[in-house]
Parts: structure tokens; C-alpha cells; sequence
């Protein structure tokens, strides 16, 4: 068993970074560490967990942990993240950050975004996690960013039709809607219970920071710059991320050329189903699951074409994702502890 | 108090109407068919109704219904509504229907999208339903169609902006979402709690039956003729329709130019709430209330206006302006009986 | 128009009663406070009243507040409740308090649960508010102490019955379970959707303090002192209580006996529906309304009695049965403001 | 790997049997029959299979299934279970019939409460599938009768308790609450999303057929006749059972003390978790898991004992037990495709 650790492990990605872990085959935590809950059980404070985690939190110590284990998850907030990484992997641990400071190329994106880089030396070495993408240089790296969960959703359906050409990089719109779990797990009057049920709203409408991101990852697949119209929701439910794109079809593209291309870039991946025409996504099917889903349609009346792309946004769209790039740096099986499929219902 | 009667009470827009007219000041319910519960009591389908609706169901029978009423609701599907109609009409009724027959004012689109139109010669007198634009006419019409859920949302939202020229007719998109009860109350398996909880997804995305409905009245707005591109979604709650459109602007528009125009046009309306710089439309807002919610922002990078227009399907999408449609015909206050807030939570 | 006041607007039994006002012919509301908000508009904090109340909250000043209103709802926690009492009452205005502090009419008991009391020289005179039993001293009051949520649903099912003497007093239990509304608006980690949605759990087994309300009670009632087994559960809804009580008939009580009794003493409540033989209360049939519905089976294999009571634990469980009482002490109409019925769905 | 098919697959046990088979390491599925879904692809059906099911449903035949299969799992209902478990076992395959059919080891007991029994000569060889508590018995059994859901939760808690004499035979109440998938995937209105969200009720209150098998095992545990009251009801959510049981202790029986029962009878189990003073089950933490969580707590005013108990009903519920009684069966490692944990949130 190869030792791993988790930073920050009292939060919705962590919980579920520990429930994967706990189900892999070749991985053993070895430390989890929670500034808010130091000295308390694992499972005490996430019961699911109960009889296989006999961990406590430990204290947020990047040295502790990197003599714990081979490859550390950041699973702490932007800052906090590029705060620990330098130490960790100087101490010579790999490193999967799943918060946004290495995502961004550009220093000064950013910085316009989030806030001043304390690590920017490391931001030329960092990865992008998106495994189907980037596999060859994640085999190698020892800093992985681990995408954003709407941002996952939306280059796992529109990176292979730019690079083929096949739509427009021109007008893209992506309108997403998130689970409540995305938003975290910290205690906010906003995500309360009598707040999410029943509703639907829009948020962060003039600007949500995946859209760097996004935009970043377009603009390589189509050679040149792309800007993106992205409005995320939130969806009175736990789990699941479903992006609606729009997208101009170019030299008479239809939907069945975009499935091909689809499953021209994505046939032999494990995680990736292109549904059959008329069949469309839906986040239940992937709920819990590394999966997603991803489905096209032709709107006949104005020639547009609508793209479906469906996935957990703890799974796929973070913890998951996180895993598969672990299983990736570490030489396992792609696919170790990432098999299981959604509940029906 | 007025006789009014339903023509079909026992679906999800018929038991709202009985709701809205048992807390009416001027309208009695006098009778209420049901080919499925024909003698039943209504208030053992419908328990939230016991005490206040002593009546059972009758069979559908136009001409016992109007000799009942003054005015008839119609919440049948397509097609039976227009085989009732001539026949109330005749016997003097006033006539609301909530089903799609009357909506589309060209005979041949109706026959596209639904069926051989029966009753033809009513579409030329029928008052498309929507009351803050065509108050006028319902106030002497004698048929009104009241619009569907989704048009509705979408409609309040672009008329005044396609009127004044401060959007484009080309390229819009109306990316909708409802909860469940818009599909109604029949068992499906597609409907079971089963499938919809903690489940988001799209459908009809190649072709919905309001896709004319809309670009009807959105074509009259702007004085040419225009496509939309609309997507509904399935949203794991009750009740609510958050419809985000994308709109291009015209002349120098700006999201404050956008609220400014909405006040104008619904500055005096009792049921339009334009929200302030910020606020955003949330479907729990205005659930069970009579109300629209709508909200601007432009996105700064690809210059889009972003739309938002929230209301509750069952009520201002169906049987909340069906009453308040009738009470226009019959001379009431606009307002009667439509008074209710959504609940918080 | 009557003027009255909220002292503690921001949580959920104050937006349910500027809801129930807002509805409410003879009442005005012309204060509301807020520690927290004050300054605000209420309308941006509770986006459904926007237009309706055109209110900011202002600092909880109790002699402010009785200046302005001729009765004042307390809808603060515990002990805030009753340091304002006194002043109120004293500056001349009637006082709902929907706190417990003045519920228990033995301060020992009070003190044993809860914490000190320090103003017990007004517990003889709060009449405790529960008004089909105590209708004619709420009349009279200055201060009434609405009942606790879970009190109300098993005292409304068991006082007939042990008044007549048709169950044992001995031996009663209580299974209740209430939506989440119920534990407040505060931003508490275990009200997160993420928590309460797809969950179902007991909690505060060994003791709820509302067991020695209902003991108080229960035991007037009996003219013998009652114990109950207790066991609130908490539900992934917002809204709604359910109880489930356990009883032993006497003297050949059979469900009929038991419906008998209770429209006995119900049969002329506007606000009470004893089901028939066969039906079953359910929360969503009361959701929002003021109303108890009360429902009765007996088990034949054991011979205990299954009693079931559900009510909207905002609603007749606080703010509901808040304005109940205000309308009784005001002299209104008792039901002024609260005939709103249960949506469907 | 070693083939097993399943009679009856395209209900919610019949799915999570497939669900569990998909994950595996050992079974294998090669058979799943359908008579409403014969010829459809079962990844058609249910999109969360899809890429790890090619099967279509075949036709209900006992005969090829047994010929395609080892064992074969009946997820079928009451009644076609019988008709069709004889034909199965002639022809050489095991069954772990998920029905009631083989559970009430007293024939008249069975019709009784179901119907005539065409297949009687089974009942005494058919091992009462609670694996916890009939490990050996399976082991060599041809025909298991996998127990109910909510029987499984009631006797988790209460065996160990009745055989030493901790709880007293008589009295015993258990409150239970399940989520909505326990009443199936058929299409009717009661289990439509608009009718179980925010809802919560009682149903089968006078006598529900989970009673008799409760009695059954009771009876054997205790040594005396046990009459149980049994109070279902229906959760607004899709998965889990929370039973809140009653019970009157014996011998100065306290919660250590059943805990401490609890904890010989099940400390090596894989599957049961003794919840430590303080702790109480909830189902969404073993929601999709094959767990059962058991709590404990004394009630200091009435003496009375509470037990809580919780499962997912469709995993140790029905198809989880289903795979462990096979696994038993057929020779595996009883806890084989059976670890996964819930999700949190």
C-alpha cells in the first residue's frame, strides 16, 4: 500500500477524497489533517466513514505529512494551498492541489482573479489534472492542479470539437447548474436547507472565477483566444454539475459529427460515456461515480448546437479527478478505487 | 359571489385553481369535472382542500358546466379543451383555457406542433392570455388562452426589451428549468420521486411545443420575425421556472438601461417585481404566489445580457393567471384573490 | 388598522409572521428589529416580501417598539424573551411571546430545563396560548405564551381524550419528527443541505425541553401527573410536523370513540380537521396553513391506539397560531389573516 | 467468475442487484429477465449501468435462467416468486428469493396476509436469509428467503436483546420511516415526486405485512409469542429506514448494557456498527452502503429503552443482503462487492 495524507480533510472534497481512498486498492492515509477539528476523530465527524478511518486530524503540518506519505492532496482553500505546496514537495512528496493556485498559467490572470502568487515559481512546473487531456505530462509531474469542477464538465465537452474545428470559438455560452456540495461544506446562511430546497437561482453572474480557467484551456484546444459566457446555478440538490453549451457548428457539423468526435477523442477512456443519440445526461446517472456523461443535440430552428455534459462535482469534478491523477503520478491503474457507479435512485 | 366551474380538476393546474378560488372574495366554485374521480369527493383527492370544497367531481359535460358558471376554466390537455369550447361559449359561458388549442394564432403552426385543429373558427376571437400585455382585450374577450408556463417567463422578460430595440431579434436563447409539477399529475415513471430527486437534466432539447408559442408573441414584440433557441430542464423540486436568457444588446444597452425599461413597462403592475442592481430571481421567492421575478446583468467579457425571470409554474404559469385573466373578463379587481407570498422557507 | 411590532425579525418565525401580516386585514405592521440586519431593508433579506414591506429593521428597543404598536410578537430565543417583557407590558402593549420562557407555569421546572428566570413575577399571569383550550383567558391577556411546535401537535390530539377519560394515562409515547425550519435560521453546520437532504435521524433522545411543556399539560388535562416518552426526529423537508403517539385505550376506547371526542371538541375549529375513518394526516396537506389535521387508527394485533397529528411547525406550531392569539387578545375575527391553504403540490 | 441471473430486473431491488453484480470481483451476470422491458437494452433503462452492462432483458423464463446461472436472484413480486422458484432449484440453480414468498415459516400465516401458497413443499427447506443471524443455515442452503426491509432493521436491533432477556417480550413499539424507493419503480400517482416531496405520513397503520415476519422472528428470539406494534412511514427521500424502537427494559437494563449486547453479538460482523453513547444512527450514512447502524438510549423519564436502527432499504435492505446470502451460498467472501461506503454529503 502506498502511504498518502490529505491538507485539510473536514470539508466535502476531503470527506470524499477519504471515502475513495478507503475503497482503493493501493492506497492507505496515513494522516489528515483539519485546523477546526485537530485532535478529533475521523469518524466522529463524518459517521459514514465509521470502522475504516481509525485516523484523527492532525495539525495542518506540511512536514508531518510529507514524511507520512508519497503524495499529499491540498484540499484547503486557495492561498492556504500555495502556502504548503513548496514545503511539501521540497520535502519530496507529490502533490494534488485541489484548489485553483496552480490551475492559471498567467500569473497576472491570477492574481486579477484571486489573489498576489506566493508560489509563482511553481506555477511553469504545475500540471493541469484534466487526465484525459494531459495524461503523458501527469504521469510525470510532481504538482498536479486538479481542475475546477464546473471547468471539467465544460473542456470534457468542447476541447475535442475546437481542436477538430468543428464549432466556433466564437459565441461559446456555457449555462451550468451545481449541487449544493460545490459551495462547501462551511456553515453559511446561504446554504442552509430552508434556503436550497425547492429553489433555483443563478449566481456570480458578472464574473464566476472558473471562467479563467475555462477560458484558458479553450483558447490552447482552439489555437486562439476564447471568450466564454458562463452563468452558473444553484440546483436544489447535494451533488451533480450539468453544463448546457451552446456552440456555432462550423462547415456543416450536426450532432452526429460532434458524438464522433467525441468518441474518436474519448472511445477507449473509462470515465468518459458519449450517449447514443437522443439519449441525454443527467446527474443522477453519475452521482457518486468518476463519470461523465456527455450528450449533443441539433436545435433545428436556429442551427445551433446544444451540448450536454453531466458529472458529480465531488467526484469527477474534484475528488475523483484527484485520484485519477494520483493513480496517474503514482504508476497505478488509471481506474484503482474509482469503479463504483451511481445509485439508482 | 360568481359561479365559476373547472373542466377537468383532478391534475396539478386544476386543484391550484380550486386553491386560488377558495381563498377568492368573489368567485365560487360551483362545479368541477372529472372523467378519471367522477363522484368522488374533491377534497379526498385534494386533503389541503377539505373543509372548504364540499363539492364532488362531475362528469365533463359542457352544458351542465356553463349552465353552472359564468365563466369556465379549462385545464384539460389539448385537444379536449377545443372540443368543449364552442359548446360553453354557446351556452353563454366565459371561457379560460389553459391548454395550449387557442395560443397560436396560425391554424397551420397549431397543426405542426400539436394536432388537426377542431375548433378553427375560435382563433381569430381568442385574447392570447397574458395580462400585462394584452389587458385591454381580455377585458371583453369572451375565450382567452392563457399562455404556457414557460412562454410566460420568457415573454415577461424580452417584450418591453424587443419593443423598445434594446436587444437584437437574432440569436436569443432561453435556457429554462421547472420543477416537476409542470409535467403534471399523471403517473409516469419519469415523475416518480424516485427519478427526479437529486437528478438535473435537459429535454426536448431539439424541439418543445412553447418553442412557437413564444416566437409568436416574441416576433409581434420586435415587428419581425424570430428564432429562439430554447432549452427546458428538469429541476428535482415541486414548483418553479428560472428561465436564463442570453440577448445581445443593441445601441449602447446596458444592464441598467434593461431594468429601466422593465419599470417602465411594469413599474404599475402589481405582480412584476424588477429586481434591484445585484438581486437575482430565485423560484422559492415567489412559490405559490402570482408573482414574476426579473433580473439583469451583463457579462462583462462577451458583452451579453444575461436575463433572468423566475415565477412559479403552477400559479402565474398557469392557474394564478388564469384568475387573474378572469378577473378581468368578469369586471373584478385584477388582484382578487391572487394576494398570497410565497412561503420563507 | 392595527399597528404591531416584531422584536427579532431575521429568523424563521419572523419572516412567517411579516408573511402572515402582510396578508393580514386588520394588522399593520410598524416595526420590526434585528440585531443583526438592523439597518436593513427587510425585503433584501427576504426576497419574498419584497413589495410588501417597505420596513428596515431597526435596533431591538422594546420602549420603541411598544410606542409603536399596540401589541408586540416576541420571536427571539429563550431569556432575550423575557428581559423584554416586562418593559414592554409596562410601556402599555400586549406581548406574544413565542419563546418558551413563559410557557412553563412552575419556575423550577422552567429553571431545571432552561436557565434562570428573571421575570417570574409574570408566569402567573401568562396564559399559555394554546387557543382551542384556552380561548377565553386569551381574550383577556397581556401576555401570552405561544406553545412550542411539537407541544402543539400532541397536546391538540391527546387533551379530548384524556379529559374524557378515554386513554391511559400512563404510558404514552410521542414519535414526532418535524422539517428543518424548526431548528432556526442560523448558520449551523448540521442545517446545511448537505446534512438534512436524503437524511432521517433522531435527536436530543434523552430529553427535549419541550417534554415538560407537554407534561404540563397533558397532566391538567388527566388531573393526574402524565409522563411521555419523547422522540423528536429531524426530516429532509423545510416544513412540517408529524406526530406519532402511542396510547392505551380504557374502557373499550376504539378509534371511533377517539374521532368522536375530538369532534366533540373540535367539531366547531376552524382550524382543526378530524380526517375520517381511513384517512391519515400528512405534512404537506397542511404546509403553510394554520391547520391541524388529526387522524386515529387502532392497532388490532397489540390493542394500543395510534394517534396522528401534523401541523406546519412555522405555522400552527409558531407564527400561525402567534396571530391566532393576536387576533383573539385584539379582538378580531380569530381567523383574520389565516385562511391560506396548503399548496398542492 | 461465477454466472448469476436475475428473474426480474428492472424494479429499484432488481437495478441495485445489478448495481452490486457490476462491481463484483467474483459473480458475474449473465441473465436478467423483464416482461414489460423484454428486448430492451438494460443500459437503455438505466443510464448509470451503461458501458458495464451489455445485457438486454430476456424473457421471463425459469429455464434458461437457471441454465445461464449458478443462483439466480428473484426480484420479482409475491406470489411470481413462488411460481417460479420450484422450476429454478429442479433444474440445479440456488435462488435467493428477494420476495416474501419463503420468509413465514407457517404456511397459514403466508395466506393470511398474502395469498395461497403454490409452493408449500419449499417452505421448510427455505433458510430465513438475515445473514447475521442464520450464517450456517445459508451456508448449505439451496432457497433463501431474503428478509424485508424494514423486519431487517427491527430484528438487527432486537435479537440480541430478546435472547438474553434484556427488553421485555411484551410492549414492543417500532416507529419506522423509509424512503420512497422502498415502494418500487412502478408508476403511480402516490409515489410521484409532487407527492412525497416535503411530505411526510404514515400509511398501513392497522396492519402492514412486515408484521407477521417480525413476529415470526421475535417469537423464535425471545422464546414466547411477541406481538409487535408497527407503525410504517414514508419519507420525502429516496433511500434508508430509521426504526425508532421502544422497549421496556429488564433486570435494571440499561443503554450500556444493550450496547454492550449489541456488541458480543455483532463485534465481528463487517456489516453492523455499534454506535458508540451519544451517537445515533442516520441513514444518509449508510445510504447505498450494506450497513446497518444500531444506537441506543435510555428515556430518564419513563424508563423506557429507545433503539434506533438504520440501513438503506435497498442495500442490506433487499439487494445488499441478497449478494452477502449469496455470497454465503456460493462459497465467497461474504463481504465480496459489498464495501462501499456512503457518500457524504
Amino acid at each position: 500500500m502506498i502511504p498518502v495524507a490529505i491538507l485539510g480533510g473536514s470539508g466535502y472534497t476531503g470527506v470524499e477524497l477519504m471515502r475513495l481512498i478507503a475503497g482503493h486498492p493501493e492506497l492507505e492515509l496515513t494522516a489528515v489533517s483539519s485546523r477546526q477539528y485537530q485532535g478529533q476523530g475521523v469518524a466522529s465527524l463524518f459517521g459514514a466513514l465509521e470502522g475504516t478511518m481509525d485516523l484523527a486530524f492532525c495539525a495542518p503540518d506540511p512536514q508531518a505529512l510529507a514524511r507520512a506519505a508519497r503524495l499529499v492532496f491540498l484540499a484547503v482553500p486557495h492561498q492556504t494551498a500555495m502556502a504548503s505546496a513548496p514545503d511539501l514537495l521540497a520535502a519530496g512528496a507529490k502533490v494534488v492541489d485541489l484548489s485553483a493556485d496552480f490551475r492559471l498559467r498567467d500569473r497576472t490572470i491570477y492574481e486579477k482573479w484571486y489573489a498576489p502568487h506566493t508560489a509563482p515559481q511553481l506555477l511553469a512546473e504545475a500540471v493541469y489534472g484534466l487526465c484525459e487531456h494531459y495524461r503523458a505530462q501527469i504521469k510525470t509531474a510532481r504538482l498536479v492542479a486538479n481542475p475546477g469542477c464546473y471547468v471539467t464538465s465544460v473542456l470534457m465537452a468542447l476541447i475535442p470539437l475546437l481542436k477538430k474545428g468543428l464549432i466556433s470559438a466564437e459565441g461559446l455560452i456555457a449555462d451550468s447548474a451545481s449541487g449544493v456540495s460545490g459551495a462547501g461544506r462551511k456553515a453559511k446562511e446561504a446554504l442552509l436547507h430552508g434556503e436550497v430546497a425547492e429553489n433555483f437561482k443563478a449566481y456570480a453572474v458578472a464574473g464566476h472565477r472558473h471562467t479563467p480557467e475555462m477560458e484558458q484551456e479553450l483558447s490552447l484546444a482552439a489555437g486562439q483566444e476564447v471568450r466564454l459566457t458562463f452563468t452558473p446555478h444553484l440546483l436544489p440538490m447535494d451533488r451533480g454539475i450539468l453544463s448546457t453549451i451552446y456552440a456555432a457548428p462550423l462547415g456543416g457539423c450536426g450532432e452526429d459529427q460532434v458524438r464522433a468526435a467525441w468518441q474518436e477523442a474519448y472511445g477507449a477512456e473509462p470515465f468518459v460515456r458519449v450517449l447514443a443519440k437522443g439519449a441525454l445526461p443527467a446527474t443522477k446517472e453519475v452521482r457518486g461515480s468518476n463519470r461523465v456523461q456527455l450528450g449533443a443535440a441539433m436545435d433545428p430552428r436556429s442551427g445551433l448546437l446544444k451540448l450536454f455534459s453531466a458529472l458529480d462535482n465531488l467526484t469527477k469534478g474534484a475528488s475523483g479527478q484527484a485520484v485519477q491523477n494520483a493513480n496517474l503520478m503514482l504508476g497505478l491503474e488509471e481506474t484503482a478505487g474509482l469503479g463504483e457507479l451511481a445509485l439508482t435512485p
